[in-house]
């Protein structure tokens, strides 16, 4: 197996008592010295007080992060200037321990909203993941920032440019509240490859707009997503924004990254890609995409395996297309043909459909016929167990 | 108790076998001759067939439609030219059995979608359904208009205007796929004033504007919506547009029908009223109460009368608003005010939070304090019986 550590990085584990008693809930992330870092943040306008503080440190250190200080079991969300205060206090305490300037570290939090952020219990566990730091921790770390996750999510992939080979290695966390806008609740990746910052963060944005821009699981925007990109350099392979080869590959890190959130996505029992095609506009598929994607009622009809297929149809129709002609839409579901110009398929057997829906990958492909434009979104279904999971939270 | 009979208006029940053996799931209604009608329709442009038929037959008849012919167990919906060809073979019938011209029936039509309709079923039911008119059958035909309903929505009211009084009564049905835009799937309404076409349109309009636009259950909008306001004309009472006593209590009965939509909403346990104010804008505030509404979290939430606000200060975030000052918003729940500032309020303790939350009838109020706007949405929570109903409807 391929080994998942990046040079110039190293990270450290530890309990802080945050999530619940004996499980790992914070992680270290150490940089190299020449280490660059882009990041992108959740558009939720009640920003948690980590992504204020992450970002207000990028912007003062000028992509030189040196720590990433990842918490789980408090989202450190919805608490106000208290909040900033402990995430500042957190911060300083890395830095103190480290002698690095504060603004060289970026807070990250995941779990409870509202919930004040006990900043003395991040404080005393710090030494322990100091301690810890290692270049083959992925692994451990990766499961340290899972919420209600089921496992951890960890990709690497290596890429030849020019001959010359690097290696990016990624982490996310996800399950619920998920439906990024930029970027998911908490994915880090970090590369060998030498990249300037202007590159960096074109590679970052572009990815992110086909990987973690694309997944929902019930359209609930996170106050806390977050996604960092850091690249050590230490391979000494040089990487520009257009550098085929690494944007693709870092593209299908982040695309495997944002579909391991899907899956094990809250309660989910399928994973499914929705894909619209024909639309005059991207923005009109994948708001289209988007409409049947959060249908509760397609949502319980993918966890019943049942081919449903009205309750498509009537997403189609309410997701802002007024002047669509319903007799120019057609509906797949992996492949099968089920509805054509507004109707039931004259070739379509109920059998067909059921088998097709017995698959736990599945494709719902819409094809309006008005233009060349589409776009695809990966969601999952709705089962008993996202409402468990979510009536349970908390108590 | 009241009766809820209207001058002027005979229904008829019967059996044609669509829904389930030996259960009642046709309705005729028939109108005295001066009756006018005024109908809204969905805006899912996958309208049903029904849908198309009954607004053509009512440009026709021009308000003086004679009969309305309902059925559920079968919406009639993404049937294609085959569906519109059902619906019109079903207004032949009975227009053929009552000697009255075809557009002078509008049909509607209720359940799966995507399943041809049998229209002869339908035809050969209606010869009962017609033996059976009678004035006193509004509880019979609110029961045999129901799906996955629990039971029968129907209201009554008198109105004094000027010291004369006429009666409004209406039926409603619901249960799933209710999010309506202009009107919810299947509600009735008749009175015995008299009203010009103009005026009993707006009346319709407006009331519709503050009942059944102000209810989603799931988000999700159905190709079969319809609510229609008939004016037989027969206690001698004239009103018009400007008659505020009956304008009034146009929107009391179609406020209590569609909140009684909700409150048997699929897998309903809670009824939740969500009022933003202090909003620019009825639109901004309007698109905050439904994304609060609408949120799988808060929701799933509602039902384990957990006091997560954190949940709908997320919901808050996303909701459109990019320039919101965090710092200005408060959250209360039952009056119980719960956050303020962007974070928990001082004064908040979570067991004064899990007394508000234990109630069945919930008010959750956001201030935004912006402006004068204020909008209102009523829904319910997102249960395991939500879940089990859709899953298992259709099997």
């Amino acid at each position: 197996m391929m080994s998942d550590s990046i040079m110039g990085v190293r990270l450290g584990v530890a309990q802080a008592g945050l999530k619940v008693a004996d499980q790992d809930d914070l992680v270290v992330v150490e940089f190299s010295p020449e280490t660059r870092t882009a990041a992108l943040f959740t558009q939720n306008v009640f920003r948690a007080a980590p992504v204020v503080v992450a970002e207000r440190h990028g912007s003062v250190n000028q992509g030189h992060a040196k720590f990433l200080l990842i918490n789980t079991g408090n989202a450190n969300a919805g608490n106000g200037a208290m909040g900033i205060t402990a995430a500042e206090k957190c911060c300083d305490a890395l830095a103190d321990m480290t002698s690095v300037n504060r603004s060289d570290v970026l807070p990250f939090s995941t779990g409870v909203i509202g919930e004040p952020l006990d900043a003395d219990r991040i404080a005393a566990a710090l030494p322990s993941a100091i301690h810890d730091l290692g270049a083959d921790n992925w692994q451990r770390a990766a499961a340290a920032i899972l919420t209600t996750d089921t496992r951890p999510k960890l990709r690497t992939i290596e890429v030849d440019v020019d001959g010359k080979v690097c290696r990016i290695t990624g982490m996310s966390k996800g399950a619920g509240m998920i439906c990024p806008k930029l970027a998911t609740m908490l994915a880090f990746i970090a590369t060998d490859a030498e990249i300037e910052q202007a590159s960096l963060d074109t590679l970052l944005r572009r990815a992110n707009s086909v990987s973690f821009s694309r997944i929902t699981v019930d359209g609930d925007t996170s106050t806390n997503d977050a996604v960092t990109l850091s690249a050590t350099g230490l391979s000494g392979v040089c990487v520009g924004a257009d550098t085929l080869a690494f944007a693709e590959a870092l593209s299908t890190l982040m695309i495997e990254l944002a579909q391991d959130i899907v899956r094990d996505g809250e309660g989910a029992t399928k994973f499914v890609e929705i894909c619209v095609s024909g639309g005059e506009t991207e923005e009109a598929c994948e708001q289209m995409a988007r409409t049947i994607a959060h249908s509760p009622l397609v949502k319980t009809a993918l966890f019943a395996s049942d081919p449903n297929w009205g309750r498509i149809l009537a997403a189609i129709g309410r997701a802002g297309l007024s002047d669509l002609n319903t007799d120019d839409v057609s509906i797949r579901l992996n492949g099968v043909l089920i509805a054509e110009r507004g109707a039931r398929a004259s070739t379509y057997t109920e059998e067909q459909g059921q088998e097709a829906m017995a698959a736990s990958d599945l494709t719902i492909g819409v094809v309006l016929n008005r233009g060349q434009a589409e776009a695809t979104i990966w969601t999952t279904d709705l089962s008993y167990d996202y409402i468990k999971i979510n009536a349970e939270y908390r108590t």
